[in-house]
């Protein structure tokens, strides 16, 4: 690890994420200036366009690419590239580069509280797996029950679906209570709010370069193709999805909005953090192989807060939970000759442990709101209006913190039809 | 009828469907010009960048918003604009507005056949509808024979599912078979390419207007976001289809490539033959109540053309055989806040009607292989190497033509793995 013990000139607290060996990526926007690229760090924005212009990339940027409104065109770019201006921001900020000195508030950093997220990227396609085995396991059994909890496929290939990528929103765009026709207790149609709105902890992985239309993309190739993870909250609305979902998959349930977070955290921050996943006991076929399974190990937390502030943490699960490698999911869905583009996600699916509180959805956690969990004085089944989701991530291996913030989301209720 | 009984100065054969009453839209690129906005008429492609340069559109556009290389721009403009731009052009091609005399071959228009066709807008989403009822039906008797050929949910609700939008190719586009896993006739998991490749005959309608976040469109004002619409062949892999689509939906099976029409019918051009579809005979909830319901009546045509040349129609059917309209499908899609975006598409899924040869798929055809069709000496379940697909739309009403031209794709061999 050549990158440890950097001595980071930019006070960062012993709590937080943003530390020199994360530097995750995001869009910001401060009061009378254009949206551009910036980097996280401690409490502080590097505005990355303003840092170009002081030529700390010259060795490897030939134009100003951070001075716009999406991180899209620098992730496409190779990984040589993102791996050089990682360095040179970490020299930067350590004093090896000469210039924190002279860098100065309001032009080449701002105060975090100051500026406002946007979100990060163009999302190109949405594509959802379904890789939480006891994610998949929970549902099944409930969906279900009559059959085995996991079909026939789940083990020979990462199931997936397409998303809606027209709805995928930042942490803080507040989500008003979809409606829609679902079976009441009776069986009948009914029309109207979502009784069953719920939450779903997932991991994202950005596109960053494209793959060519016809070419398919190998378990060794897919690193090459991965800019870096959000935290996602694929927030879904279970009557309406139970309703529509046979026999073409989620659609009305889930595409009102998809929550993710404003800082991407780079594939190379996570490297250090990188384990094997679950074992996968049934043979898989070459394609598919992964001698180096590719997961980082992240551990991520739901909060559910009321609107009179009482709080409680609803789901907290290790993102290492999957069956299925993003490297497995890439060579997956590539196969075919399917090409990815720049700005791609590609999510894991709700991430479940083997334990109740490491269920990643109410659905799981309240048995379809058979059951409540208790959030101070107040009980809950499924989201209720007012309800802020705050969904967080952190990886930590007792020398290294690599954060990626929240994802906050407040529930509205329902716009009158 | 104002616009009846135009006389177009551009000659137009009596078998074009590129009548002054369609102008339909496409990306059209000569030799050693850029690529820009054309309109088809006759066995010409107007400029419409050029057209700008001279005047015509000064009272509707004041930038040249055709100067580029997709519709979107265009398209995202209000329908008043869209019907000023038509208005004008038929005005100038009958000698209303002066200059067709002065016209020039190689700077206002060119020859189609000295052109080349691009992509004609950059697909946001891709939705593809299950409104064929037929199809459907003869869907489900063939995946699911022991249960009712069309699940509880489908007369509530134009059932749907997110497609993908990177492999939506323009026809003359070839396409490698895919391979993929599927179940072997033994129950084997095995991989290889498709021995099921199938086409799907759909219309699919492109979005114009966007709309909010958060906020759903009425049945009333769907009309307002749909710009036109384009012929759309999904092609399919039905080993892979089968083996994947549980619980999620269509994935591999699908997302290798979708081809469209490279011009784009706009519903100016469709409005004289809107019927009202197949008679919905269980009641539906209030936001789906279509009085005025809103189906072009397209006369839809699949040939099959071997390598060898022999060629023969598999599929005849026209657009109207659908149960659900374009503006049911758009308050269906956005009545729980799911916006829309310019550039999203939204496919009918596969149209069918009753008589054999007006089924929509050779899944349906063949009895998902069982039979086959005869092409000249040979026999098809499914589609081999170096057969080329020919996918054409006219609507006619005796008085008036608006052809779609074709959508022509070939098969190529699947690529070495």
């Amino acid at each position: 690890m050549t990158e440890l013990h950097l001595k980071c000139l930019v006070p960062v607290s012993d709590n937080s994420g943003f530390t020199i060996y994360n530097l995750p990526y995001g869009i910001f926007k401060a009061k009378n200036k254009k949206a551009s690229v910036g980097v996280a760090i401690g409490d502080i924005v590097l505005d990355m366009a303003a840092l170009y212009e002081r030529g700390i990339f010259s060795a490897c940027l030939d134009k100003n690419i951070f001075a716009t409104d999406s991180l899209n065109d620098f992730m496409a770019m190779e990984k040589s590239v993102h791996k050089a201006v990682r360095s040179n921001l970490q020299a930067w900020v350590t004093g090896d580069i000469p210039g924190w000195h002279i860098a100065q508030a309001g032009i080449d950093w701002w105060p975090m509280h100051a500026v406002d997220m946007l979100m990060p990227f163009r999302v190109a396609g949405y594509t959802d797996f379904y890789s939480g085995m006891y994610h998949a396991e929970n549902v099944g059994k409930m969906f279900r029950p009559s059959s085995p909890p996991l079909l026939a496929n789940w083990k020979h290939m990462p199931v997936a679906y397409h998303g809606r990528s027209s709805s995928v929103i930042v942490s803080g765009t507040p989500v008003h209570r979809p409606v829609g026709q679902y079976l009441n207790e009776n069986g009948h149609v009914v029309f109207g709010p979502t009784q069953k709105l719920d939450y779903e902890i997932e991991l994202a992985y950005v596109i960053g370069k494209p793959s060519a239309l016809g070419s398919s993309v190998s378990v060794e190739e897919a690193p090459e193709h991965i800019f870096g993870c959000v935290l996602l909250n694929d927030i879904s609305a279970r009557d309406i999805q139970r309703w529509e979902y046979q026999p073409l998959g989620p659609f009305l349930g889930k595409n009102f909005a998809t929550a993710i977070s404003p800082w991407v955290v780079t594939m190379e921050a996570l490297q250090p953090f990188m384990v094997k996943g679950c074992e996968q006991d049934v043979p898989v076929l070459p394609y598919l192989k992964d001698d180096h399974k590719f997961i980082p190990d992240i551990h991520l937390e739901m909060q559910i807060v009321t609107s009179s502030g009482e709080k409680a943490t609803t789901g907290k699960v290790r993102s290492s939970e999957v069956y299925w490698s993003i490297t497995q999911q890439i060579a997956h869905h590539t196969v075919n000759g399917c090409n990815l583009e720049t700005g791609d996600i590609l999510a894991t699916g709700t991430i479940s442990g083997k334990e109740e509180i490491s269920w990643g959805s109410l659905l799981e956690r309240t048995f379809d709101g058979k059951q409540s969990i208790s959030i101070g004085a107040h009980e809950r089944a499924y989201l209720e209006n007012g309800d802020t989701m705050i969904f967080s991530g952190i990886a930590e291996n007792g020398v290294l913190r690599v954060g990626f913030g929240e994802v906050v989301t407040n529930i509205l209720p329902a716009k009158k039809q």
